[in-house]
C-alpha cells in the first residue's frame, strides 16, 4: 500500500520527540500500520532543530503551509495555544487533511465545533494525546469499554499536582516548598495556574465525560478547585485516617444529571489509584458489565506523549482509504446519538467530607458542632479531637460526615463558622470511597 | 446502515452475559458502534435458559449450524476446549464468517493456523476476552502502544492465582487452606491443576508476547512453574524484606532472544502491580517511548468478560464492509512482519533469587555458603540469619542474589544443597524488580 504522508506543525518537546519515535521505530510501525508512515514536512523556526535529523524532510516556517501541502495526509498539530492552533486545525480540515492533536485545551473549549467541521469534510481529528500523556484511555473508553454504560469515572491527570502532592506526604513538605521543588524540576511552569488550579485536569476531564456519557464536551460548566490551599497537617490527619489526598477529576452519571469536578479528595489508601504518585496520571473507570478498570502510566513529556501521538496516525493511515461515515466518532458516540444530559451545579452534587476545624477548649463546643450538624442532617461518620498543644487554649476537631448535598453541608458549615467558639474559617474536603 | 447478525455459541458463564449485555446496553452499543448489533441464533441445550430470555432468537441445538447460517454475520465461540471448539471456528471461518472468541487456551495452542485460516478466508478472528477478562489489554497493546518497541511485560493474569496469594499475605493462610477457601467461593475449579500451574496464565502470557514482540504464538516453549510449593513463611519473610509475592507471566526482550515464563516472583511492595489483591488482574507493559504502563481489572466472570467479547463484536460490526486487508492483524503485526526469534530456555534467563535453607546452628557453615556462591560467580544482595527456634539446633538462612543466569544459580543450589550442614532442598523463588 502507498506510504501515508504527515506534516507535523511544532517541534517542541512533543513535536520532537514525535518526528524521532517515527523514525528510530520506523520498522516496528510499518509492520504493525501495514503501510509506511513517513514525516514529509514540518513547521519549525529552527531549520537546524538541536534534537532532530531533518534530511530529507521538507522544513516550513509557515504551519499553514504543511496544511494545505499535496504531499500532507496527516496533520499534526503540536504548537499548542488557541487561536492559532484552532485556525491551523480548521484549514487543514478544509483541504482535506486528516488532524492529530495533543491539544487539551483546544479539544475541551472548541471540540464540538472542530468535530462538526471534521464529520462535514470526512475526516477523522483525532487527540489521544490530549489525556493522560502516554496512557490510550481515549481508545480505551472509547473502543476498549463500547460495551458498556459507564457509571462514574475517577482520575490523576495532572502530573505536577500528584507530584506535590505525593511530596508533601512523602517528605512532610509544605505545599509551597513541593511546589518550588517541582519548579526547579522542570515539572510545574513559572505561573502554575493552569496545574495547581486544576484547570488542565478539568479540561481532560470535560473530555473524558464526553466519551464516558454521550455528551458535548461543555468545560465551562464543570467546577474545579486547586490544590494551593491543603496544609501539611490535612495530609497527615488523612493518612492517620486511612486515607490519601489526591486531586481527582471526577465524572459521574447520577439520576439528576452529570457531576463534573476536579478537587482534592481524601481517598482510602487501599483503593489502586491511591497509590498512584509522582508525576503519574491513572484513570479509574466504573462500568456496568466490566466493573472497575485502571490504566496507569506517564501523563507527560516527550515520547510518553509522542506515543500516543503516533498511536492516532496509525489508526488513521490503517482507515485512510476508508469512507469516514464508517470511521470510530471522535467522541465514542455517533453524532446522532450525543444527548446533553444536564451538567449538576456543585452545590447539588453529594459527596462525603472530611473537615477540620479550631475550637475553644471548653465544655459544651463538641455538642454545638454536632447538633448544628444534626439539625442540617449531616451525619457524622467519624470525629477525632485532638490534645490541645502546649499552651493552647484551642483544640482541633476532625470530622468525617456520611454522604451529603453540597449546599447542605455548606450552610451547617457557616453555622458553625459563625460560634463564636470556632477559630478562623473550616477546612474542609471532600472524601470518595470510589467503590 | 443494515444491522450485524450475531450468532452465540455455548450460554455458558460468559455466553449468557454476553447476551445479557448485549440486550441490556442496546441503546448505548448501537449509539457508539453506528449500526444495530443483534442476536440472531444462539446454540445452547437450555431451551428455557434460566439467565437469558431468548424470546425472538434462534435456538439451536447444534452449534455447526450456526456457524454456517446465512443470517449470521459474526460466530461467537464460548464453548470452550479444544477440538470442537477448533472445529466450529474454522467452519464459521470457511463459511466467510467473522469469529470472536474467548478461549485462550485453543488460541495459545492454535492461534497460528486459525489466524492463517483467517486471513486466506479475508475475515477476522477476535479474542480480547481470552486475555486478562475485562481488560481490553488485546486493543491497548496492538493498538495504543503501536508506536512503541516493547522492552518486556508482567502481568497478574491468572485470578485465582493471586486470590490465593492475597489470601495468604493478608490472613497468614496455608496454601492449602487459601486455596479450599477458593474453592468454596467458586473462583477455584475442584481440579485446579490449570490455575495453580500456571497453564492458564502461561496461555495468555504466550498470546501477549506475540503482540508484544511481533512473534508467533510458541506455547510449547514457555516456562511454566505453580504457587503450589510457597509456604507461608516465605510470604512473611518477603514482607519483612519489603517485596510481595505474585504468580507473574514475564516476557522479555533480550539480545539473546525471548524469555517467556510464569512463576511465583518477589516484587517490591511500592510498585502498584505488587498491590493488585484478590482475583483482580494487572498488566504492566515497558515500552520503549511511552515508558511504563498498567492495566487493571477483572480477570474473570460473566459480565467482566463479555465487555470484551462484546468491544470485539463492535471492532468488526464497525469495519465489517471493508476489506480485511486493511484491518488490524491478528497478533499486532501484519504476516509478512512476523520475526521467528528464538525462546530462551529458562536455564539461559537472569534474574535475581530469593534463597530460604535451613542449616545446622555452627562455626562455618555461612562461610561454607558464602563462598559456594562466591566461586559460582553468585552475588549476594543481602543475607539475614534468623535464630534458632527454641530447642532446635538448625537456623532459617535467607539469602537475596543479584542478577545471575538461572544455570549458575542451579549449579551453586546444588553444591550448598550437597553440604551435610544444609538440611533438606533449599527453597528459591525468583526476584525482578520490574523497572
Amino acid at each position: 500500500m502507498k506510504p501515508v504522508n504527515i506534516g507535523i506543525c511544532g517541534l517542541g518537546t512533543v513535536g520532537s520527540g514525535t518526528f524521532n519515535v517515527l523514525q528510530r521505530n520506523h520498522h516496528e510501525i510499518t509492520a504493525r500500520a501495514g503501510r509506511e508512515i513517513r514525516v514529509t514536512r514540518v513547521a519549525t523556526r529552527h531549520a537546524n532543530h538541536p534534537l532532530c535529523d531533518l534530511s530529507g524532510v521538507e522544513v516550513e516556517s509557515d504551519i499553514f503551509a504543511v496544511a494545505r501541502a499535496a504531499d500532507v495526509d496527516i496533520v499534526v498539530e503540536l504548537i499548542g495555544g488557541y487561536d492559532t492552533a484552532k485556525a491551523l486545525i480548521l484549514e487543514a480540515i478544509a483541504n482535506g487533511k486528516h488532524v492529530v492533536t495533543a491539544n487539551k485545551a483546544l479539544i475541551a473549549e472548541h471540540g464540538n465545533e472542530i468535530f462538526a467541521a471534521a464529520e462535514k469534510a470526512n475526516v477523522s481529528v483525532c487527540y489521544e494525546a490530549a489525556v493522560a500523556g502516554g496512557i490510550p484511555i481515549i481508545k480505551i473508553m472509547r473502543e476498549g469499554l463500547a460495551a458498556n454504560r459507564i457509571a462514574w469515572l475517577a482520575g490523576i491527570i495532572n502530573g505536577t499536582g500528584n507530584y506535590i502532592l505525593t511530596e508533601m506526604r512523602d517528605k512532610g513538605r509544605s505545599f509551597d516548598d513541593a511546589l518550588a521543588e517541582a519548579q526547579a524540576l522542570g515539572y510545574a511552569e513559572a505561573d502554575p495556574t493552569f496545574d495547581v488550579e486544576g484547570i488542565d485536569a478539568c479540561h481532560k476531564l470535560v473530555i473524558l465525560a464526553s466519551l464516558a456519557f454521550g455528551i458535548p464536551l461543555q468545560f465551562d460548566k464543570a467546577f474545579t478547585e486547586g490544590i494551593r490551599d491543603i496544609a501539611s497537617e490535612d495530609v497527615v490527619h488523612a493518612e492517620a485516617l486511612g486515607y490519601r489526598i489526591k486531586h481527582l477529576g471526577i465524572a459521574r452519571r447520577t439520576d439528576e444529571g452529570i457531576e463534573l469536578r476536579v478537587h482534592p479528595t481524601l481517598i482510602p489508601e487501599r483503593r489502586l489509584i491511591a497509590n498512584v504518585d509522582g508525576v503519574m496520571n491513572a484513570v479509574l473507570i466504573k462500568s456496568d458489565a466490566v466493573g472497575p478498570t485502571l490504566h496507569y502510566g506517564p501523563g507527560a513529556g516527550s515520547e510518553p506523549t509522542a506515543s500516543s501521538v503516533i498511536a492516532d496516525i496509525i489508526d488513521i493511515a490503517r482507515f485512510i482509504d476508508v469512507d469516514s461515515s464508517i470511521r470510530i466518532p471522535a467522541l465514542a458516540f455517533h453524532p446522532g446519538h450525543i444527548d446533553a444530559l444536564p451538567v449538576l451545579p456543585i452545590t447539588e452534587v453529594k459527596t462525603a467530607y472530611y473537615m477540620r476545624m479550631s475550637v475553644q477548649d471548653k465544655t459544651g463546643v463538641l455538642s454545638m458542632v454536632a447538633s448544628i450538624l444534626s439539625d442540617n442532617g449531616v451525619s457524622i461518620e467519624s470525629m477525632v479531637q485532638k490534645p490541645p498543644a502546649e499552651g493552647a487554649d484551642y483544640v482541633t476537631l476532625i470530622i468525617m460526615t456520611n454522604v451529603v448535598k453540597e449546599k447542605t453541608l455548606q450552610k451547617a458549615l457557616s453555622e458553625i463558622e459563625a460560634l463564636s467558639s470556632v477559630l478562623g474559617s473550616i477546612t474542609r474536603i471532600r472524601v470518595e470511597s470510589l467503590k
